[in-house]
């Protein structure tokens, strides 16, 4: 449960509570999200792009390691507010256990001096040690008493994980990935940058489905649980953890990028909006670009904005870029997605 | 997504997305229908039983197989018709992949020129292939542009599936279903043709719930999800998906057929009047045959009427038949399950 | 289905159903209470404790060996008014089969001659019938008919499980519960009887999330499920099942009891006041004692109250003790749990 004056540049917090992840989780996020990607639900066609069984959902990794972190991090979080360098460094299994760490890499007290922003890199390790995730995020947390401010400390983040340095499984296969197993029949040769994909469906959120998610998560920030305390909150009311946002997104935009079949990097992001219950998210992509990788003619990364919309019909939307501002914009990522591309024959 | 123009008589979908069904989906199912028939639950009881291990249940299966065909089939459907000659073939266990097609084999264009019905014959197999279930179904699917009506083909589907075509494990062993495992002591010589048994409990549905159960289903029908969309469709809100509410008067039904072990065959059916969240569930069934089967003198079909209620005591019920066109009435399922015969001694 | 007629005492109920937990219930039980003991879900840490592998959380044991009694115990209750000498013997694991049975110990008829209290014996035994769970509970259940009133038998119940009964695996290495793992520091030796702590989180209920615990654990009692049916029962609404709330207790208090890793025995408790969909829980623990293990120099009891507090802040609460009538109050547990003691260099 810390505060603002608890994080000083350099200080490591090893995260409580390793979590083992099974196929009992796997169900409860499809159960909770709708998430579709065949390679986590489709055990031969994991298998036959060379997985030694289906890997997790990437957004369920995220979000499980993501989980950790809150108790020593943001507990008393005011805001989550950006994620940098978000890298997806290996295949996560039913069965692995992933502890996790972060560092401390900036702090910036507000003018307020009630509040400071902190910037924290984490990390993600299975049972063998290895790393399996790494990001970095920024989330505003409150003072809790009236010591002078610290030295503001502004860590230079990436804007991107260059391609380059996107990791891909050294076995993937990926000319397994039929289109009769994703449902659709675009790959990377077929998506243009500057192209918009509004996905045709709509989730609306219930609070037992965000709490649940959360829970899942072993996420404990207060916010998204206790409607009582939440009476006095800015909001009046509980916020959806702005994860599950992230994964209904993923999950509705199945339709249109079919053959995305994993995440490789979030380069970053922020929730632009509250998500409250009851809200209906929506899900646009705007393809950014397309990028090779090294040593690979067979798999490609594409570049995508996404965008998650609340109460809001898609078509209503102004054209790209909707504006920051936009009051029905909750989400907008900048993340890769790992693509086959079509084999020339 | 498609429209009444994209279905031809013979065209076959083969759906994407294979699922491997695990012991989280079978948790993940019990935690959302409450779902109590021990062979799906018990490892003991089904290993007793013949089985190699707990068989999923079958309606979990059915929901899953039925999910695996909306994309293609039903996004848009306008409502779900009627099932014809649905056969349970083969059981399904965890760690099972099942993969689904259908083809077309019916269409009739609606007089008001909007919208028709299309009928299909679908398949879900397992891994190695073999059939697990097959089912019939047609729905009404709106038009998408104003091409003349084609012409129409009615098929002609069977009224039942006969006794002599239900599937029975050769390795079972129903003498092994003792009534201290299943909670009951009634087996098929103690039901009477005519018989009305009235399940005592009832369940209400909420949102999540239903959302819940279908987003495990993998289903993606936009009527059960999108309350932002749903405020234009005659309802005014989400519909529960009927799947969840054939799977909550089977769990319902458990207290009065409690030695029904497996649902063998569903002959035809009808969603009377929609579900929606905060109605009451209730369950009547209705005995209508007893059916021996060939080579068996250990299990037998008991055939069935299940009536599924909401928001009405069913002891306020008309006797039977209540009309199709009680107001109350959701569900109007003709099947049958397979049952153990007392043993002579 | 019995009613209070039904309950002879020396009468057994062998309940229906075993139920075969996976690491799916474990799963969903997550989803649904937010658990974060470590040694339920971080399988490295059970193994370092001498586990074989993670053993299934404790109350998610209780409140599915609960469940199975309902159809045959408490169906038709008008109230859980409470429990003594439970005893957690032995560890459950994912694969595990439980079986339950009752043994009614005393019966009352209430003054109104329209209901009455039963005293039952329960027991729940895995595949191996190794007894892990037994239990002594009371409830108030409806008359029938107007048969008169049996002569009233009143058990005597011990007040506690005394400390050299409690039950402690003999591979057990608390030693190996790293502050790393747990996220506190305090172990045995730290908490001071008389102290109170009031654990940060709360956690609001939704009907769907209690609902789904409650099918979870296939416990059938129709209050909890059937808001039509409640219209008319003195509250006019569903009610949450006790064991839920008992649940989510145990998960709140994680902070502060970091290092509390299992629960050894509830001496005895009560359902102070119902708790409804709606209802902000939080959770309260005093220390009561501190109990040495007969035999064990490294792991000791802690003797708790657990005070469940609904709808009001904890610092607003009179000190202890809470009146038992205090509105706020729905539960009222006196527990014992098993947690390291710092050993001596």
């Amino acid at each position: 449960m810390n505060f603002f004056e608890d994080f000083q540049v350099g200080r490591v917090f090893r995260h409580a509570i390793p979590r083992t992840l099974t196929s009992g989780d796997a169900a409860a996020y499809i159960a909770l999200t709708g998430a579709r990607q065949p390679l986590h639900c489709a055990e031969p066609l994991a298998r036959a792009l060379g997985y030694p069984a289906c890997p997790l959902d990437d957004f369920l990794v995220f979000n499980m390691a993501f989980g950790k972190t809150v108790p020593d991090i943001s507990y008393n979080a005011i805001a989550n507010l950006g994620y940098a360098d978000v890298r997806f460094r290996a295949p996560v299994y039913a069965g692995d256990t992933l502890a996790c760490e972060s560092t401390v890499i900036g702090v910036k007290e507000n003018s307020s001096g009630r509040s400071g922003v902190v910037y924290v890199h984490s990390s993600a390790r299975n049972q063998e040690r290895r790393e399996v995730l790494s990001w970095n995020r920024w989330v505003m947390v409150a003072k809790h008493g009236s010591q002078p401010a610290p030295s503001p400390v502004i860590p230079k983040l990436p804007t991107e994980v260059p391609p380059a340095e996107i990791a891909v499984a050294p076995f993937l296969r990926p000319g397994a990935l039929a289109s009769e197993a994703s449902g659709g029949q675009r790959l990377w040769d077929d998506y243009r940058p500057g192209e918009v994909l509004d996905h045709p469906g709509g989730m609306t959120i219930e609070e037992a489905d965000h709490m649940s998610a959360t829970r899942l998560f072993q996420n404990t920030a207060r916010i998204h649980f206790d409607a009582f305390a939440a009476r006095d909150n800015p909001f009046g009311k509980r916020l959806v953890y702005g994860g599950h946002v992230i994964s209904l997104c993923r999950s509705l935009s199945h339709d249109g990028l079919e053959n995305a079949f994993a995440v490789a990097a979030i380069h970053g992001g922020t929730h632009a909006n509250p998500t409250f219950a009851g809200d209906t998210l929506y899900c646009r992509h705007v393809v950014t670009s397309r990028d090779e990788l090294p040593g690979r003619a067979d798999v490609v990364a594409l570049r995508l904005r996404m965008l998650g919309v609340k109460n809001e019909a898609l078509a209503r939307l102004p054209a790209v870029p909707v504006g920051d501002k936009h009051p029905a914009l909750v989400l907008d990522l900048d993340y890769s997605v790992l693509i086959p591309r079509r084999q020339r024959p």
